[in-house]
């Protein structure tokens, strides 16, 4: 089985929980991908830079300024932190910008009421399957930042869920693939609070019921439909999962 | 013939002129790896954010926030902008670190009349030479910024001429390497002000004779000691040339 997993800015953000998370990640055996965000050292280096966020409609853009920073920290700076703690855990890692082995082709996303600037957008040919499996086939794990190239030279700030999904999906057509994302809580709770509430395994049926009774709400439903497209394109399961659970079964498996 | 080929800040820094070598070095034909070092962005942007540059002795030392900026400013910005650049001009380029794949591991420079920081030298067992011929033999180009790794989660800033050196002569165990120093003149030249003094070809023997006329002197004395060693040590060949000659035979070739 090869698990893809990805972590977000709250990991990214806490040095200490991240180095905890990178041992249990190196633990995990057999293929990995794992895919990272950029958390809020962007907001932090621009405003240090005085480059001031371009905001339209309360939406981020991602202007030549904005790109350049982030594309400094995600694939410099944050990739590299992770690479090499990675390296020191025992765990072969290789750091990848979607430009590097043309890992990942972005389209720029395309301009309707927002412009939203240096962000790409993927499909299903986006993704370089034979470097992927060149890298896993040889004991070579992949540290993916959520930074794509569009092959005429252009980068783009990409959304990691979306790079995660979509790598997801692409190796699922020559591998079993578990994608996990990486949570605040440890599942999917019935009541948020309470832990020993989590729900262990959804279907979609169970998934449909969950959200009449208003168990999954807001944010959690485009992230569950999300998660069942990726299932329905032919990933085995899709698992929310606390950081420190990454290698045990406590987690919610949507199947 | 693998051809291994280095370029310092004067390309870097000049957008034009590194958007034509890369179009050159795209053309060479067969397997090559390219090795760049930082140029001046690393001045630039450790002033924007106000820190000071450390010197001791007139030396520039390596402390943790300078580590920071020049990681992610060779290792994210210069080096994705010029793996996207090869990606549009058909060569199918992969960043690397150091720490990457394990590709480079370096020592941390031993404190002696000056502590340099995070500086790393390397030896003889430095290179990944199984990465790099993976990487090569499916086609893959790798580029590789100034930045190593200890295998303890530590990075080091490190020389770029060290490294594309050390890289050449670990990979001539296995491959027939010529290493290239790209320069800001066409080769070494008998009149510095005449290109048409050019010396297309300098043996050890020719070498002694050149410095003892003070045709070569300075700063290039250390430059053509160093090609020597590395050619004693299996490199066939280290050529002196300018960016725009890279595919050509107008060069100077140690040998």
């Amino acid at each position: 089985m090869l698990k893809i997993i990805k972590i977000g800015g709250g990991i990214i953000d806490n040095e200490i929980e991240l180095e905890q998370f990178l041992k249990t990640f190196s633990t995990i055996e057999g293929p990995k991908i794992l895919i990272h965000g950029g958390g809020k050292g962007a907001s932090k280096l621009l405003n240090q830079l005085g480059i001031e966020p371009k905001m339209v409609d309360g939406r981020r853009i991602t202007d030549k300024p904005t790109l350049d920073v982030v594309t400094g920290l995600y694939a410099g700076n944050i990739n590299k932190l992770i690479v090499s703690k990675l390296q020191q855990f025992g765990c072969n890692a290789l750091g990848l910008s979607g430009a590097d082995g043309n890992a990942i082709k972005g389209k720029k996303r395309p301009v309707k009421s927002i412009d939203y600037g240096f962000v790409g957008d993927l499909d299903n040919e986006s993704v370089n399957k034979d470097l992927f499996q060149l890298l896993i086939d040889n004991n070579i794990t992949p540290i993916v930042c959520a930074i794509t190239h569009d092959g005429n030279g252009q980068l783009f700030n990409t959304n990691a869920d979306t790079i995660a999904s979509t790598i997801a999906v692409a190796m699922s057509k020559q591998n079993d693939v578990e994608l996990n994302f990486v949570f605040d809580k440890i599942g999917v709770l019935r009541d948020v609070n309470n832990d020993e509430t989590l729900i262990p395994e959804i279907n979609e049926t169970l998934y449909l019921q969950l959200k009449e009774e208003g168990v999954i709400f807001e944010g959690m439903i485009p992230k569950l439909d999300n998660s069942f497209n990726v299932i329905n394109a032919g990933v085995k399961n899709v698992c929310l999962v606390h950081a420190r659970n990454i290698n045990s079964d406590i987690k919610t498996i949507l199947c």
